[in-house]
């Protein structure tokens, strides 16, 4: 199966072509967030260096959140495109779980923070069993207060993925020795390692109705929200 | 600091920017042996991507050997000429460890298999220590059959990466449960772990004497030194 995998959930953008668990090619860049416009000619270039045409895709894999707004929707609504004109399958990743498939050591608990501002974390708790990560606590929006205890109560060491800049001196407070940190590398999400999860998911049934799972309102649509508490929200996007 | 690094060792050929500890941009392409006409421009596209000039780069990183003559010669040559034209340093890491540091647990014992045809295998045995892999037996060109007793008697469990396809039985019946297979990416050299190991490292002292480590005669040589028993042969391909 040739799978073409995208996650520009946050800074860093990755790409990768497979060919069912072997990679063909990767391109990673962290350094600019302007993803719209370079996602698309870095597809192509990868495509190009490989030899594969669009229609020998069979499968597009994406990491379809949390992150940023503007980042999973550039990544998504360029794999539902995928999918939907090449008509092949497409399957969503946590962008959280695909950053923990970094690491492949057999029973260690892996978690990832996104820094959400305001002392707030997107965050999820995964354990590595056979190759791969499984949710322990689900992918949450959560203050960095509220999720560290839970680390704490499992007892465990546990590997700490992320933006670690603001944390980093609280969590060797209270994970102390049981704090795992390694190079700043591994934080970076690796399209194969969103490829390799991808690779036995079963593919959404429809694409068009496939959103990225954002964990947090906007604060546009939570302040729609708070003046306007006696509609359904759940067409928000169209009433505004 | 900001670093080059180029792998070119085997069929996968990988290039990554790096500003210290911090990946700007990797490209990693595993379909084509022809790494001379390819390096330079990923090596450009990747600079371009990140909006750096060559006069920026401050060293160049690369994997030195074991692996392919020809793959060997591509990127060391590239590197030296860099190191030589930009005047700036150069630093030289096994091929075998490059790979070996997609690992990261600690304490972790780590070998690397190169397919060096009739049963013999270019390899090395590494021990993850702070994170980076330290040599326990150097890289060498040996037969499989001398390699496997060599980790059955360290009595620890053992990663094996690498060329797997010839071994992978003989592994499994050897090491028995103290074998350790990983996903086949974990297997492709990045060269973003190539970065990191070679920030530390002290760059060589001269860099038009810098030579890769093939740890094997090519058959040519071999011959040569055959029908030569009597000649210096420290410069035969001056001679030849």
């Amino acid at each position: 199966m040739k799978l073409l995998a995208l996650d520009t959930s946050n800074q860093p953008l990755s790409v990768a072509l497979m060919d069912d668990d072997q990679l063909l090619a990767q391109t990673t860049v962290t350094v600019h967030p302007k993803h719209a416009s370079y996602l698309q000619p870095i597809i192509e270039s990868l495509m190009t260096s490989v030899h594969l045409d669009p229609e020998d895709l069979d499968r597009v894999v994406v990491a379809d959140g949390p992150g940023s707004y503007t980042g999973l929707r550039t990544a998504v609504t360029t794999a539902k495109t995928l999918a939907e004109t090449l008509n092949i399958e497409l399957v969503g990743i946590s962008s959280i779980a695909a950053i923990a498939a970094n690491i492949l050591t057999e029973g260690q608990l892996v978690t990832v923070l996104f820094d959400g501002r305001n002392d707030n974390v997107f965050t999820g708790l995964y354990r590595i069993k056979n190759g791969v990560p499984e949710p322990v606590i689900a992918d949450q929006h959560t203050s960095f207060d509220q999720w560290v205890p839970q680390l704490v109560a499992t007892g465990e060491s546990v590997v700490v993925l992320g933006d670690l800049v603001n944390f980093e001196d609280r969590l060797a407070d209270q994970l102390k020795s049981k704090l795992i940190t390694l190079p700043a590398i591994m934080s970076i999400p690796q399209a194969q390692q969103l490829g390799r999860l991808g690779l036995t998911m079963t593919p959404v049934a429809d694409v068009n109705a496939f959103v990225p799972r954002y964990l947090r309102l906007t604060k546009a649509e939570a302040d729609w929200r708070k003046q306007h508490p006696e509609e359904d929200s759940s067409d928000y996007v169209e009433k505004v």
